[in-house]
């Protein structure tokens, strides 16, 4: 039984969905070494989400980012929370509704996934800065 | 600790929410060895989702049908990833809102849910096929 | 390798978004005897949820129950599980797509989350009595 835990920067991206599977998996060769287990990918942050969705497709990103917006709108004027811009609270509701963190299988020292299946940062912000994620993989080795 | 992890196959549903916790349950008898612990059900697809929810009464399973057609509707003028059906788009959409796994508590050898929780296979496609798992239980023995 | 799991009752909370942080850590001193590992939080219900988000401005919870309500209304034309009240088939759905638990990565005996992170219990019915979690910490000692 083996823990290894780091916490990863992500560089600034836009916002929109991108997808960030070989970033994560550079960072943590230590996955190889994991019979059965799990890699945990959690993000530091509350304007931006993780997901696992379609990983071939860019079009399927941009009807995210465009099916988003209209679900969760900027201005609506029930929003109290406005003073850090109209990007803001629908960034913290969109983060709720994606959800903060992965919790992916390892079997034989990969991640077990679907053939179709990558980790999305989901930014919210129009102007972030780079974020935070602290990565756990545990298991036995 | 022990870990127990197999892939299970899911029977073809058609597009709704449907309560599969006894199909679940009937491939991992393991779970009983286990004294703390938990079950993640992972769902190796993009367009299926999973969650945990009302178990007692079909019509809400129906209702949730309604809602997420209404919430992440087909055919909208801004989606381009269209040419898999329009059912497609929305399917990766709901996936993504609803998640793609379930760490369920395991106590005394048996998972710890509240009486009307059970588990929903989320199926968004028109015309799927069976979705597969993988299935991890761990804890202390 | 420890795991410490214990039931937690929180008190009756009005309809809305609350922080609870503190409420369940006090509960779960155990935490500082884990050197890396997780917190899982999990509610054994189905019209009340779990969320990480922004811990300092109250307005930031009132705007999501104002846009939770904007998203997943009342009294729809097609629901047909009706009879526990208007509020009631919101809840479920609202529950499915915040989610029913939290799993919060320790290092060196904290819960390692961003600055800004808080647990919120998210209270969908509007008389709901008191509701009970899972809570399970686990990894390294």
């Amino acid at each position: 039984m083996e823990f290894y835990q780091k916490e990863i920067g992500l560089p600034a991206f836009n916002r929109g969905f991108h997808l960030v599977t070989p970033l994560v998996l550079k960072e943590f060769p230590e996955i190889r070494n994991i019979q059965c287990g799990f890699l945990q990918v959690f993000i530091k942050h509350t304007s931006a989400s993780l997901s696992l969705n379609e990983n071939a497709d860019p079009t399927v990103r941009e009807d995210f980012e465009s099916h988003f917006n209209q679900m969760v709108p900027e201005n609506m004027p029930y929003y109290k929370h406005d003073y850090e811009g109209s990007d803001d609270m629908p960034a913290h509701i969109k983060a709720s509704i994606l959800g903060n963190q992965l919790l992916l299988p390892i079997t034989s020292g990969d991640l077990n996934l679907g053939t179709w299946q990558g980790v999305y940062l989901c930014e919210h912000r129009d102007h972030a800065s780079s974020r935070k994620l602290v990565c756990t993989a545990f298991g036995q080795v």
